[in-house]
């Protein structure tokens, strides 16, 4: 048996294949690269039950990544985040079965460290040297400490409004940061010609085909949590919408290997931020594509994403599962967020929370119903986040003690 | 089938033995109670493989632990984390077999989860309505946000010198929280008077008896990852030492149960800091029991415990498995951290590193063989320790680009 079913790359737009054995960036029509497998022989090969045994990580389904051989994995146990029964939070919806994919249990403490893993790992097959990478953040520290475990060298430009930690959490992995005055697009932008200038592999959003595929692995780990049954809901904060895009394609790739039922997709949502709402404007509208989205602006940082590559695949998933997207407030997701740390204990991350908030007002419109099983994807660690603000607490000397506390519940 | 196969909880100095259906705290004696399940009929009604089908997480080895009663299981999706080989980092330490346990991929970020999750969930079953808990800020995060989601009402009282992010982590949760000019000890006597004043439930490390039963699962993974074989050394860093106490407790029950050989023992090390080594010394000079150790202080905070309840247990482990304990310097622990995280790509905390740092100096000294299995716990994420120092960066305007990188590698 063949450790990755991989077989080519194909255009996502025109009818182009590539070569995966050599680096590839774009197709020449512009359009992101997606990785193809020989789903009918693994079909015949493999059956999901032989997962039990194997490792709690993605790279359990490494038949369907693009690494070809083990010794290239760079791995930091990545993958099999638990999906967690919210029933609290869904009492408080009125969403009887709601389920948090939680990825802030996860290396670098977000979902991205899956695209990182499988990139920087098939990254390091191809033999590439010295990567280049825009980012709002999380994405750049995932994969500044995913190449230094590679031995790769990381350029990673950053606007200057990210997060103070997740500069510094770059910083440490020894990659070479830059701070943008602008936002991702200005980053971009630096990045393409930094390529350039010095041969670096330009592993911008969908730049590079096999993020995508390292992020894949939510839908897969959805499905087999869920013993193999294909959920109702799924609702995803979508910034770059990748993770969308990509458990997408696993729901795909599952019907077409049997594992799961061929009937049923789940309605896929993407939610984004009133003050950034690109792909919500485009389905409003029924468009393919979205317009850039100037002076866009949100808390939920990683979905600060003014237009997206991979936006005309983002709508595309959208409208073939009868989804939707939405776009929420940034003082209610506030608001939903401080409820979820007090009522679950989930100290979630903004864009976790806009999807939850997403969650509560379609189920409120009827567009969720009441006993289907909704999946919500927390795209990260809520302290990342955290500014760290003096908070005014009491303060005891060691002689001192309490003296009196609010009545018990 | 029972659930749990919990029997009672008996004394760890005097023969007394407690009812485990109603709130105990320590022993009449002074001293922490243990818990005791039925491990022959265990033996005798249940193999190991038939774990492969349940979940990803702790409550996969529930017949050993005390929750009685599914309903009461308060569930972050804590445990199964990952055991990373630590190629790069072995070679250098001259260890061809290291590994990394790694617990800063946990709710919360830290190893804190598993006695959290397991001890509210124990609370909750026991009907406990509040608790309080003296914390060098780790496992008050922990037990605060368990508690939101059991809703248990959670006074928390800390040393004001805890890490930033920490703090506002417990306030985020809706906990009382309370700052102490002081170190850890004097925590614990403010929340022993508020536990006697207010009627709480006293959580201090080892004066419930359950939150060691929660990070006894770091023993059973790292037996069932390593396909039931039983490593050479495991290193932890020591503060109140539970973690380590926990895992010895571990491997003794699956000896008994025959899951693991019974030959073997693991030979445990206790790593603490220079300026706070209570239990080298005691090890050092051959005594059963440590002295407070006066000025405490070490960047590694979750290690700063002057003087542990439950030295005795770690001395005692240490002892029976022909283990050694081994202070370290901060300065080298600093070094040692960025020299993981710029290797493996692992931003480890402190008290992980010191650890690591122990097993290298333990491998130069002879002590620790070339092919032997090593297991280093590294207790959370190094996130939570960093202090967001402005870093000197460089800032490109939108129209602006790199001039220049240094040389690739």
């Amino acid at each position: 048996m063949m450790f990755s079913y991989m077989t080519h790359l194909s255009c996502s737009k025109c009818s182009r294949t590539y070569n995966p054995d050599t680096v590839q960036q774009l197709c020449e029509c512009g359009s992101p690269l997606l990785v193809n497998y020989d789903l009918k022989k693994l079909a015949k090969d493999f059956k999901p039950n032989e997962l039990l045994i194997r490792n709690h990580d993605l790279w359990r389904y490494h038949e369907l990544l693009p690494v070809q051989s083990p010794e290239n994995i760079v791995s930091l146990g990545e993958g099999m985040t638990p999906l967690i029964t919210m029933k609290k939070l869904g009492s408080d919806m009125d969403i009887a079965h709601l389920y948090m994919k939680d990825e802030g249990i996860a290396p670098t403490g977000t979902f991205k460290a899956r695209g990182a893993a499988v990139g920087v790992s098939k990254a390091k097959e191809l033999g590439v040297k010295g990567l280049v990478m825009p980012t709002n953040g999380n994405a750049g520290a995932a994969w500044s400490l995913y190449s230094s475990k590679a031995g790769i060298q990381a350029v990673i430009i950053m606007p200057g409004s990210a997060p103070a930690m997740i500069r510094s959490e770059v910083a440490s992995a020894g990659s070479h940061l830059y701070l943008v005055n602008g936002v991702i697009s200005d980053a971009g932008k630096i990045a393409a010609k930094a390529a350039a200038d010095f041969h670096l592999y330009d592993v911008s959003t969908l730049k590079e085909p096999y993020r995508i595929e390292g992020k894949k692995t939510m839908g897969f780990e959805i499905a087999e949590q869920l013993h193999w049954e294909t959920p109702d809901v799924i609702l995803y904060p979508a910034g770059g919408g990748v993770g969308l895009i990509a458990i997408y394609k696993a729901f795909k790739e599952l019907q077409e290997l049997g594992w799961v039922g061929s009937k049923k997709m789940p309605r896929f949502v993407a939610v984004q931020a009133e003050g950034c709402a690109p792909i919500v404007k485009a389905w409003k509208e029924g468009k393919r594509e979205s317009e850039f989205w100037p002076d866009s602006r949100t808390v939920a940082f990683g979905i600060n994403v003014p237009k997206a590559l991979g936006d005309f695949l983002v709508l595309q998933a959208i409208y073939e599962t009868n989804g939707c997207a939405l776009a929420v407030k940034d003082e209610d997701i506030l608001k939903e967020q401080k409820n979820i740390i007090r009522k679950e204990g989930a100290f979630i991350c903004p864009e976790g929370a806009a999807a939850f908030l997403a969650a509560r007002k379609l189920r409120k419109i009827g567009w969720i119903k009441e006993n289907e099983r909704v999946i919500v994807i927390n795209t990260g660690i809520g302290l990342k986040y955290m500014d760290n603000e003096e908070i005014n607490l009491p303060v005891l000397q060691p002689d001192e003690s309490i003296d009196s506390l609010p009545v018990l519940p």
